[in-house]
């Protein structure tokens, strides 16, 4: 049985801004790269966030957490593979894990919790689109 | 009876650079303001971070974890509270809450957990003093 | 005779996010800092930005430049001189110098211009009070 | 006669990080593109910014400057168009035209300058492939 919701996979090459004295990417790059991948997924289901902003929702994020395996180093060429999926009709969960492409090694798993505000700034259903993507 | 480890508390201004087109902080910011906490904790110790690399221990992290409760905005006086203490004789965890000066109200909290590594990049023990203030 | 304009100071300490892997500050980060000490300026002269935006005006910048001359390294602490003044009725110049606090090295020097901008994006002149600390 | 020197493109999207408030992007984060760009030109020299650094020559920046046309927005595809030249035996310098991939809008330019250190932190003349290349 194939999990719910939807996948994407987007890359991304690491940048010299984005790594730190010690050597490797500073931690808190990853959750940039998350977004990155959230967002492609989202392209991918033909609602690109920017079409999302302009009906008006947003997706703010109420909870995000990584878990650092190995780390990534500049000029890694990394795959972000973003799941995503309602956890209820007000809330919109998605999962990344972020490979280093040469080698297929898993550097860090995420998750993030979001809740759609409209432009009232009050919780929100998705359009029915994107909702039947992410049931 | 009191909490085991330690406490501190600093102080920052959110800048421009830190907001996103959504008119408030970018989430993973949050983060980089938990890593300042954590390093005004240790400088507290009589142990700035600088000081703890000198002696070849560096603290990596390999998990971090936010809770967005309210939104930071540009120019807010924030203050981020951080405890930490030894979870393990090679785990050290530090907590976060992220306070808005201006009225006390908690916008964020977060947890981090940390490995402290050698210069040959395994797991170490702390020296003694910041073992026992984070007991 | 005293230069035109105004100046002001103001400190900050670098963060751990702002190094990269040469093992200083990474440099598109002076102009971060430089954006603290033109905003630090204009709160002395009563206008915070924030006040300045609810206003309507924008001071989006058209040119910036900056001449490195040591890098500023992790856990310095810095200070940001920053000196602002109209050179046009529609165009505002600031100049930066950033110092290390500890020996008053200078590790930069930098400029930015910028256009007043109204809320339909026009450029504008500013408020009577503030045109008249920049003249 | 073609201009000397050598000549790259690069294209990147950009990312919601780094956006601000103003609803465009922050303009520090040109200069990151800028390095981007600068990378890619001296990775299509088949010499990896990586690979250079492990020979053990640094290009550390001594000023950097950008000409801000139109704002760059969030998820606009963008490409950097970057051309390197040696402007003494121990000085390069690399030109920036920031172009909108959509209607081909120049955005921005730029101009960078380094100076190649070796190991010891000494100006150090190029390999001489490289040399020749940006010749």
């Amino acid at each position: 049985m194939s999990p719910p919701g939807v996948e994407g996979a987007t890359r991304l090459r690491v940048r010299y801004a984005e790594t730190d004295q010690m050597g490797v990417v500073y931690p808190a790059n990853y959750f940039v790269w998350f977004e990155v991948g959230r967002v492609e997924l989202l392209r991918a289901l033909c609602h690109s966030y920017r079409e999302l902003e302009a009906s008006g929702i947003n997706l703010p994020v109420i909870h995000a957490e990584c878990d650092y395996r190995r780390p990534a180093r500049y000029d890694d060429e990394l795959e972000v593979r973003t799941s995503g999926r309602l956890i209820s009709s007000v809330r919109v969960e998605f999962r990344y894990v972020l490979v280093r492409v040469t080698d297929g090694e898993v550097l860090a798993t995420g998750r993030t919790e979001h809740v759609p505000l409209n432009r009232e700034g009050r919780p929100s259903r998705l359009g029915p689109a994107l909702r039947e993507a992410l049931q």
